[in-house]
């Protein structure tokens, strides 16, 4: 049930999260492998983070979110929590759009040469 | 003052966020221009979000992360806007280093195809 939920909204799988014992989806395409199960700390909560994906890769996701937050944190030490997440996320998405475009550009160029 | 603590502690300027009209930085070289001032709404808050970046990006960033929240939530009802949006960066970045590794990959083939 829970497998073909995720099937049917999201278009890519990618890992689930553990929030005291209950498991909230991201999103997928597969049904779930506990492959590597991985609990990581992030902003002072625990997370445990269930997916296909490398423990390696898991871990430094869950870094690299801590890191941020604890950044933007210490410029806007009255920041809440729910708002530095949101812009942990808003640079998360900047970041991903801007190397989305490079990725693009490198794509055009290989196809040029490969023409 | 700002701009030069932005100087020291962000390698590269994205954009800042306003939040009930106080000034949160992301990142950032450059001096702050507000040339694009930019008001969103993400997950019911507005935020005047400020940049050197195209309104259009900005709007797309902004729509991505509501989007993306929402998406969680509708999923997840019982999930609070803190963990959300903490999920919601967390995808983000597993996205950008997704699309980072594929990058990489790229930009080998074409020094590849070039040398």
């Amino acid at each position: 049930m829970l497998s073909t939920l995720v099937d049917k909204i999201f278009p890519t799988y990618s890992f689930h999260v553990i929030i005291n014992n209950r498991i909230f989806i991201s999103r997928g395409q597969k049904r779930l492998t506990e492959k590597n199960r991985i609990t990581v700390g992030i902003y002072g909560h625990q997370y445990t983070i269930v997916g296909e994906d490398s423990a390696n890769h898991i871990r430094q996701v869950a870094s690299l979110v801590d890191e941020k937050m604890r950044e933007i944190k210490s410029k806007n030490p009255s920041l809440d929590t729910s708002k530095l997440a949101v812009l942990t996320a808003v640079n998360a998405v900047h970041d991903y759009l801007k190397l989305k475009e490079k990725a693009e550009i490198l794509e055009k160029q290989l196809q040029h040469l490969k023409d």
